[in-house]
């Protein structure tokens, strides 16, 4: 299917399946009543986003029961070809206190990036997922 | 510098720099309550961000006179060095109106990857832009 903006409309299928290869997503939050967004790596467990965070970090606030948006991408770097997807998912996200959820958590591959102990697991539900891929210009891409 | 969360923190020069080179950025906006992210290439022109949209998209409504962010980045796809870096701008989006702006901007490179026509442009101010490095682990990366 294509949207009224030209691009091929993803199945769920894919979309799922393009998100779970990602190494790194982008959060999308409100901080301190402005747009926000911050790269994490992460981990796709049982229908869930699952980042790790530090406690008492600005994501550990801002991702503490409030909706956010979880991206995906994925687009041709040189752009010689102009083609690319994306992944974008709207959920809720909280802080993971069950001790079994916090058990397989922890049993992720979730190693951070970045230096320092990030030992608060954040769970961003799969409620909404969509994507979108720019198919190859009919031009052939030619400027 | 290195912040709190162990990023190097870079310079305002460093973070121009590297968003003038990225080909794709993120725009980060409120749609109907919801936080939103899409994803499009752009131009750096005057100390601003300038993309291209099509009149009546979400786009042009979401970003006519409110504050978005701007993220490009920049990813070790593999992860195998598991380094990276992000620049974020915050800043005002508002429509091109004023006629000489609008022909600066028509002049830009600024062809759209996606199809369609779109000719309305947007300007994000360049006001608070920031950004940080993923240092190599000092263990070496290894997993």
């Amino acid at each position: 299917m294509i949207d009224r903006a030209g691009l091929e409309v993803l199945s769920e299928e894919e979309c799922f399946r393009l998100l779970t290869k990602a190494p790194i997503g982008r959060i999308v939050f409100t901080d301190r009543a402005l747009p926000a967004i911050q790269p994490v790596n992460f981990a796709v467990h049982d229908r869930a986003v699952i980042i790790r965070v530090a406690a008492n970090s600005r994501l550990a606030t801002a991702a503490s029961n409030a909706v956010v948006a979880f991206e995906v991408d994925e687009f041709d770097r040189d752009g010689g070809t102009r083609t690319g997807w994306d992944v974008v998912v709207v959920g809720h996200a909280a802080p993971i206190t069950d001790p079994d959820q916090l058990r397989e958590a922890r049993q992720l591959d979730l190693r951070p990036w970045a230096p320092g102990i990030r030992e608060h697991y954040i769970r961003i539900d799969l409620r909404m997922i969509s994507g979108r891929r720019i198919l190859p210009a009919a031009d052939g891409g030619t400027a």
